[in-house]
C-alpha cells in the first residue's frame, strides 16, 4: 500500500523518548511515494489520572481505524499494579484479538550478553495472546479476611491454540532450519497440556518438513542459558511465553533491545508493535533510554505491512549499529540520529 | 534424635544410582551412635507398569511411619506425561503437605556457570507447595474437538500463602543480608497477586530487620541472569518456584548439584528430599549421573532433623569437592565415594 495511517501512543516514562526516535527512523526509511500519517493518543497514568479512563470503546473505535498501532511503554508507579496493565495493554490485545505475540531474539556479534562465550542466538518466541492464564477468568472470596481464596483460569481453547500453533509451524516452515519447539508443563498442568500437545501433534502431521519437540517450561529455561543456539521457533502459552520472552531478551542483548509484536494475522483488526521493556520511571526524560528496541519493532510494523524491504533495512542499520557501538555513551537521541542516517543511505 | 528411620525411594532412572550415594554419604557422616534404619520402596514407572498403581493409600499409610523420605527421580517416557508426577510426585506433595518447597543456590568458586565474569550466587527460593496452579483443579470439554476447552484454576489461600511467607521472613531473618524478595506476576494475575502481596506487607511488619522487595515474574528471570548476587531469599508460588529454580540451577552449577526439600514444618508427616533433577533415562545405569545434587539433598535431610553439624560437613565436603573437581571425568560412584571419605575425616 502507498500510505500508512499509524496510531501513535508513546504512553509513560520512556516511551515518549523511544517513540519518538521510532518515527524518526520510520521517516527516514520509508520511500517518498509512501505517504505516513500518524495521530497520537494520550493513553497511560497521566490520562488516568485526569479522568479515571484506561481504554474506552470510544477509543477502540478510533484506534480501528488505524493500519496499525506503535506503542512506547505504559505504566506508572503511582497507578496501582494491575490497573494499566489490564485496563489498557491486555484490553487492547484482548478487544483486537492480538493472538500472535512475536517476539525474536537474536544475538548479533559484539553485543553484550550475560552469557559466557558468546553463543549463538537467533530464534523466535511465538506467544499466545488472547488465552491462558490472561483472561481475567478468576476471582476473590472472603477478601482481606484470613479464609480468603483467590483463583486465577487459564482458559484454553482448540481454537485459540490451533491458530497460534499453526502461524507458529507456518514462520518455522519459512526459516532455514524449519524447527518448531512446543513450551509447556504438560506433565502438570495436563487440562491445557493436553489440548496444546495434541493440537502441535496434530497440525505437525501438516508441516513434514518442520523438526519438532517439546520441553517443559523450566527445561526451557535451562536450555536458554546453557544452549540457547537449540532453538529456532518457539511456540507457547501466554504465561510460559511471557516469561521465556523476557529471560530470551536478557541473553540476547537485553531488553534495550528486544521488539515485539501483538499481531492479528487475519487483519480484522491493527496490529500493536512495542518494545519489550517497560515505562522504566527512573531514567525517564534523561536521554539515557536506548530506542533500539522500539526502531525494531518499527521494522516489525512495517514487514507486517507488506514492506519488506524497508524493515530488512532497519534490522541491517541496526545489526551494524549495535555491532560498531563499542562502549560509547550516547543519547537516546543520538542513537536515533544513527539509525535514521543509516536507513537513509 | 539418636535414631533415624528412612524411607528410600530410588525411583526411575539415575535415580537408583544417585541415592546409592546419598545412603553412602549418610552412613559415612552420621555418628556412631546415631542409629540408621531405612526401607526402601519400589515407586515409579516399574511398578506402574506391573500394578497400574503410583502411589495408594496403603503406601501413605507406610511412608507416614517414616522419619524423612530421600527420593530419587520418578518418571520415565514409557509412562504418558503427568501420569507419575500427578499420580505420584504431587500427590505425595499434597498429601503430606509438603507447603515448603526449599531450593538453594549457591556458586561455588571454580564451578562452571553459564554466565560470564562468575557472579557471586547464594540464595535460597521458598516456593510454595500444595496450592497455585499445581492443585489439579481445572478440567477439559468437548475434548479431542475444535471446541474443545481446558481450564487450570490457580487457587490460592490466605492460609496457604500466610505460612509459607511466613516461613520465608523466618529464614531471610536468620541469614545475614537478610533479604527477601516476592516474586510473582501481580500486575495481571491480580486476584492471586493481590492475595500474595498483602499478605508479604503484613508479615513484612513483623520482621522490620527484612529488607523486601518485589519483581514479576519475567523480570526476575532477568536478574537471575545479569545480576543474581541480588538475591537473598526469594518467596515464590508453586508454578513460578518450579520455573526459577530450575533457572537458578543452571547458573549455579547446574542441576546435577541442585538440592531440594519438600517441607513440612509442622511435622505431621515427614518431610521429602530429593535432587531437583529428573530421572534422565538417557543416561541411566551407565555411572555417569552426579550425585551430588542426591548428597545436598541429604544435607537439608539431615539439617531438617536437627543434625545441623551433620549437614554442614556434608555441604563443606561437597564444597571443597566442587572446587578441586576441575576437568577431570569421574563416575557416579567415585563421585560419591570422594564425598563419602571427606565426610567420614
Ligand atoms: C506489562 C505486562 C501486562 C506485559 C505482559 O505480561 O504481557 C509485559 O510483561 C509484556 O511482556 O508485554
Ligand atoms: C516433575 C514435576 C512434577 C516437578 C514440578 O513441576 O514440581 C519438577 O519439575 C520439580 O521441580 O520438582
Amino acid at each position: 500500500s502507498h500510505s500508512i495511517d499509524l496510531a501513535v501512543i508513546p504512553g509513560d516514562g520512556i516511551g515518549q523518548e523511544v517513540v519518538a526516535q521510532g518515527l524518526k527512523v520510520l521517516a527516514a526509511v520509508l520511500p517518498q511515494d509512501v505517504k505516513l500519517e500518524t495521530k497520537e493518543y494520550d493513553f497511560g497514568a497521566k490520562r488516568y489520572h485526569a479522568t479515571g479512563e484506561t481504554l474506552t470503546d470510544a477509543d477502540l473505535d478510533a484506534l480501528k481505524q488505524h493500519d496499525a498501532i506503535l506503542l512506547g511503554a505504559i505504566g506508572d508507579p503511582s497507578v496501582p499494579s494491575g490497573v494499566l496493565e489490564r485496563g489498557f495493554l491486555l484490553k487492547l490485545r484482548f478487544a483486537f484479538d492480538h493472538h500472535v505475540n512475536l517476539r525474536p531474539s537474536k544475538l548479533l556479534p559484539g553485543v553484550a550478553t550475560p552469557l559466557a562465550g558468546q553463543p549463538e542466538i537467533d530464534f523466535v518466541v511465538v506467544r499466545e495472546g488472547t488465552e491462558g492464564p490472561y483472561t481475567g477468568n478468576g476471582g476473590t472470596i472472603r477478601k482481606g479476611t484470613e479464609h480468603e481464596v483467590a483463583t486465577e483460569v487459564s482458559v484454553n481453547t482448540a481454537y485459540g491454540v490451533e491458530r497460534v500453533v499453526r502461524d507458529a509451524f507456518a514462520r518455522a516452515q519459512a526459516r532455514p532450519r524449519k524447527k518448531l519447539t512446543l513450551v509447556h508443563k504438560n506433565n502438570v498442568l495436563t487440562f491445557a497440556g493436553h489440548l496444546w500437545t495434541n493440537i502441535f501433534n496434530k497440525v505437525a502431521a501438516e508441516f513434514p518438513e518442520v523438526t519438532t519437540d517439546y520441553l517443559h517450561v523450566d527445561a526451557a529455561t535451562i536450555f536458554l542459558v546453557t544452549d540457547p543456539a537449540r532453538f529456532d521457533v518457539i511456540v507457547t502459552d501466554n504465561l510460559f511465553g511471557d516469561i521465556i520472552t523476557d529471560l530470551a531478551a536478557a541473553v540476547s542483548g537485553g531488553i534495550g533491545v528486544a521488539a515485539s509484536g501483538n499481531i492479528n494475522p487475519s487483519g480484522a483488526f491493527p496490529s500493536m508493535f512495542e518494545p519489550v521493556h517497560g515505562s522504566a520511571p527512573d531514567i525517564a526524560g534523561q536521554g539515557k533510554a536506548d530506542p533500539t528496541a522500539t526502531v525494531l519493532s518499527v521494522a516489525l510494523l512495517l514487514r507486517h505491512l507488506g514492506h519488506e524491504s524497508e524493515a530488512a533495512r532497519i534490522e541491517a542499520a541496526v545489526a551494524a549499529d549495535l555491532t560498531e557501538r563499542g562502549d560509547a555513551v550516547r543519547s537516546t537521541d543520538e542513537i536515533g540520529d544513527a539509525l535514521a542516517a543509516r536507513v537513509a543511505s
